[in-house]
């Protein structure tokens, strides 16, 4: 605490960054391109201008351009909730004793809670701009849902979410910030699309799924007039809208000539991992600096760790294109686990590229050594964090007992996605002890992968 | 968005102020003491030292040192969470169409969710310097009990929450939030005191109140060894600590050389509004300077607007002491409002004396025009606010439309106490249109009024 180094660095206005910037560009080895699984053939903007908006698709297709100019409207809406601050850890480290410098990213301070809206807010402009009506999307944990309610609300566009039945019934408070941005919430499977009333008709009791949530999502948008369909990851240009937190990381960092060790990030589908790590990763691939990146990952669900580089369906349903990526098979089913937004079968292309390329680790935690690291940081540095953004802290969290015991003075970055303000279902199981962990069987992996499509 | 403000103020972290303002020792007519009802005297410290901290009770009979030094473990603790931005409002302006230029001070930055923050880390820490176990304390919605439970975590003192049974129930999110910062948490009426008991064995089936959690609190602090009572609103030394509000706002507004014309905030027990406009008031006591300072309490509660300046119990359970203030009566009952925060039926005997020497204006607004408000500012400033804090909203919202008939420049301030992500069943009620509102009658006012306390 007598450091130089203030509790929470801010940029100023003026140095939030203007550009986005494309990974792509500096990769080698490029992502392997999405596939449409009735012609085994490249998708082109003429396959995705129906389905997506015109500006995101070129921005998804560009491997080349380096930076993307930030439009003036999305930098003025950045400016009511960023710079998010770069938070230096001293609580914990003082909590763990610790020789570790940590630090993290912090993106809860605003009302969808988590990183979210550095991508929704650019993908709604777009839509607008292409003078759209309004938006579909699905949404299962919510807060892809609320920060694209929120989004749609300031552009005046109409905002259509699909929310996965359970959570739609279990989460209704989350429900309600979205009506409250003026959003049409419907539970799916629902009535008002074919795929809904045919999933309905087979299993009237079910409780939905994010893949049918999707299925639901993209028909919606091409069946009505001047609507498409969004989406909170996976995608590359989720990923490049994201990189607004690394970069402002990265610039954060630079202003007090702190170099880091490592970067940790949580990965589900890979928007914030992504996010955080590409600018990172691309001093790496221009052979600028060296760093290690640590992709953490739950034990339920464990793409990178488990998960086969193949080429996959994104959906359940087994309606969308195919992507290569690390995955467990999109018919896997992940156990019960409360990190909703990490549930997700598959890993970015881009992300999963660096992986295999060797740019990145990987490491699968469990549910309730996560919720211990959760509660342990709440608890020094004052706020409660996501089910999602505690993986990230968990392995901080190890990390820096690592250096206690070999007394280097390491320096930890890492992303805290979100807030658990809606998450507190999970924090009374694992306050009452009632929480389970529990972990895919060898077999339980081979027989979803064993479902990969043939190309 | 020309110009040259931007649309967060941040104060550096060595900008924070390093002392507490006390307005009594500015003002001419000092607020009238605190009685004992038995005796009909002044409480000293005697009186105050069984029950509440010693170096707290120092603060609360103070009414001529100027500044108290902040200890440094606060100061500390205060950059987890501060400095709070002043927000510059350009999106609300653009939406309004108004010439008003308008900032808020946002003090829901935090998980607490609050300001309450600020006294609750005080009172832990002059609770943890006198050697003591833990504390006791009572919580209606929950913000208080939270950020109590927060600071009790980081000073390592047993906490213990007395909740409304209502809300407890109700509110099982709040609950477990304060579980999660290892407070003890009991549904108010309990058969832990000696009241509780005897209230339940009366009434089987209530669900609690306030005035009964604060006897419960009390009963529980003095009958443990080693435990005090701390209370979040009313009492002068939470106006002291929470003056850190008015004091970031000052030096915020001067770093830019900005006058404000107003300074609006709500009102319930005064904790915020004090804390807001003391430092502002300060200047206006001293002569440097004039502003329109305008509280805004609910219309279903409306102690300032419609109540009596005379001493009455803090406590419907009539065993606190006595307190010279606005009070409609302490056995008066609001009608049913989701500003929990609000529902006090006195106010600050500081901030009550202030008002009676005309250094206030107060306004009373109706629930549901107070959620249109917060709505609309929800939609344009990205942020879910709280429904006390939207009070504020709703009068600075009002002023800023007649500049707009007016043509007037004027620079309004309002507080932002904190969000609304635990009042989403409030929201509900209002984005389903099922919101009522209801005032009492002059008939209830004074039926509550004939029984104040004779002296």
């Amino acid at each position: 605490m007598n450091d130089k180094i203030p509790y929470k660095i801010y940029l100023s206005e003026d140095e939030i960054p203007t550009q986005w910037y494309n990974v792509r560009a500096d990769m080698k080895n490029k992502p392997a391109p999405l596939i449409n699984p009735a012609t085994g053939k490249a998708l082109g903007l003429e396959d995705l201008n129906p389905i997506f908006c015109e500006d995101l698709n070129k921005q998804e297709l560009d491997n080349d351009t380096k930076f993307f100019d930030i439009p003036e409207e999305i930098q003025n809406f950045y400016k009511m909730y960023r710079p998010s601050p770069l938070v230096r850890a001293y609580f914990l480290e003082k909590a763990l004793g610790t020789p570790a410098k940590i630090y993290y990213k912090f993106e809860g301070n605003n009302t969808s809670g988590s990183h979210k809206l550095n991508s929704a807010v650019a993908q709604a402009y777009y839509a607008k701009k292409q003078g759209l009506k309004g938006v579909t999307t699905e949404t299962g944990a919510g807060q892809w849902g609320t920060a694209l309610s929120m989004a749609c609300s300031y552009f005046g566009l109409d905002c259509r979410v699909y929310m996965v039945k359970c959570s739609y019934e279990q989460k209704p408070f989350r429900r309600e910030v979205m009506r409250t941005y003026g959003a049409n919430v419907t539970p799916s499977p629902s009535n008002t699309t074919n795929v809904g009333r045919k999933i309905l008709a087979e299993f009237p009791d079910t409780t939905g799924s994010l893949g049918c949530a999707i299925s639901e999502a993209v028909e919606a948008a091409v069946s009505m007039d001047g609507y498409r369909y969004v989406l909170g990851s996976v995608l590359n240009q989720v990923l490049l809208h994201q990189t607004i937190i690394g970069l402002e990381t990265q610039k954060a960092l630079k202003k007090y000539g702190i170099k880091p060790d490592m970067i940790i990030g949580c990965a589900g589908g890979g928007s914030n991992l992504g996010g955080l790590v590409s600018p990172f990763i691309g001093e790496m691939l221009r052979g600028e600096a060296q760093y290690r990146v640590i992709a953490v990952e739950p034990a339920s669900c464990p793409s990178f760790t488990r998960g086969k580089y193949a080429y996959d369906f994104c959906d359940t349903g087994m309606i969308c294109p195919l992507a290569k990526m690390y995955t467990l098979g999109s018919q896997f089913m992940p156990s019960p686990n409360h990190a909703g937004g990490l549930r997700f079968h598959g890993m970015s292309p881009i992300l999963s590229q660096l992986y295999h390329d060797g740019y990145m680790e990987a490491r699968a935690v469990e549910q309730s050594s996560v919720f211990e690291a959760a509660v342990k940081f709440a608890r020094v540095e004052g706020i409660l964090p996501a089910p999602e953004s505690s993986h990230a802290i968990k392995v901080a969290i190890d990390e820096a007992l690592k250096c206690k015991e070999t007394g280097e003075e390491k320096t930890i970055v890492f992303g805290l996605t979100g807030t658990g303000y809606f998450d507190l279902v999970a924090y009374e199981q694992f306050n009452s002890k009632t929480m389970t962990d529990s972990i895919p069987t060898d077999e339980d992996i081979a027989a979803s992968l064993a479902k990969l499509p043939k190309l």
